[in-house]
């Protein structure tokens, strides 16, 4: 058997701010902190023992993984970073609070732009700071792919697939169990992937944060399984709170 | 030009108790997270950007890495671990008090053990919990080095040098700022290979804790500078507090 766990990054201080935050390196909340250390605590306690670990280039996810590794006495394992994984790219929007700019720009444009497939958000200028490519992390890469100036979800999704498929879906096959500590749309592109969840759906799968999403396959590497590390009730709950972010308060 | 830094983690659990650590998988004590927040401020104020990160298997040296990474704002980097990079193993001294053992064996020969450069602590036996076969780190390393059951510091540096030459070096070619963050033997080992120091000598050096120590090499590769990224006094002090360790307080 193999088992392959997502964990969604805790709160950071922007979720908390109310702010766009998609590839901004904001660190986590307290309470981000916390539900990470909770989430390494329950894995340990359920008899995970993660041989590979994947992230983002963003704080938030990676910091999550380091304490979920710490909380399980595994951060001695390999752990691969990649901008592949990273949040949805927000474009203009990114920094900027979720209800001022539907104040700005209308509830349904903002709802189309966070909720839609493939409707891509208001784009960044080439000057703008924000630019990846003024950002030492990725300017070096080649591939455009590593600077967005916007993304919809359908992009994010192209940037993670040929990452499952030719990086750790193969390293998977390998080992026992592995973790990916990433974002909410970056693992909804693996969830798609995975249990082949239409365009039309996968924008109603709210991750909650900080709660390991398991995925179990047999020795021919088939899914037989996927559940949450947690009971339905709270699942529930998490998933809500999730769907309801951006609304007024 | 191209910049190697090493740094030494500060104070573990153990350092503060007097034990004898080697490859106990220790944490960093209070005192220890706060020596690597300072290193990390010290190297982001000197301008310094890590492009690659090395470390051992060993907690106390991984924090300290994560740390000084954080305070960089570098969490993103990549970070290779390598058991060849761990502490000395100190055999049977393992888990025990260095001013006990120094009653139990005598001073002499706790200092033989200690600071000579081809004499072993006394060996684990095999079936010793202690023993890095029984450890899950190590278990699946086919190379015997990966699994001592004691080590003088010949065999500390007999096991580095290979990775300097095939692995750091290499990348450094590549790099302009890398760092190693790791411990007192480990880099002793790659410091004695690069300053071409005696085996005699190289007992005697006692690198400080949590000072960055900067290697500088011109465009062919040339060793030209070594320097402590502190004053002249503050390292002076901190060496003698290392070499006075073990001793009755």
């Amino acid at each position: 058997m193999h088992r392959l766990v997502l964990i969604r990054h805790g709160e950071s201080e922007w979720n908390k701010a109310n702010l766009f935050t998609g590839w901004t390196d904001v660190d986590l909340s307290e309470k981000g902190l916390k539900e990470a250390e909770e989430a390494g605590k329950a894995l340990k306690e359920a008899g995970f023992c993660f041989e590979y670990a994947y992230t983002s280039y963003l704080k938030r996810a990676i910091k999550t993984l380091n304490i979920v590794l710490e909380q399980m006495d595994l951060l001695w394992i390999p752990v691969e970073k990649s901008w592949r994984l990273n949040e949805k790219h927000y474009g203009a929007l990114q920094g900027f609070n979720k209800v001022e700019m539907a104040e700005k720009y209308g509830a349904d444009k903002i709802l189309l732009w966070r909720r839609s497939y493939d409707v891509r958000p208001e784009s960044l200028s080439d000057d703008d700071e924000r630019n990846p490519a003024n950002d030492i992390r990725y300017k070096n890469i080649d591939n455009p792919m590593a600077k967005p100036h916007t993304e919809a979800l359908c992009d994010t999704i192209n940037r993670i697939v040929p990452y499952w498929e030719n990086t750790i879906f193969p390293k998977l096959k390998e080992c026992h169990d592995i973790v990916i500590a990433a974002h909410g749309n970056s693992l909804r592109g693996i969830i798609k992937y995975l249990k082949n969840i239409s365009d039309e759906d996968i924008v109603n799968l709210n991750l909650p944060t900080g709660i390991p999403y398991i995925f179990e396959f047999d020795d021919n590497m088939k899914l037989t399984k996927d559940y949450f590390l947690a009971d339905e009730e709270t699942v529930k709950k998490l998933m809500e709170a999730v769907a309801n972010q951006g609304k007024k308060k």
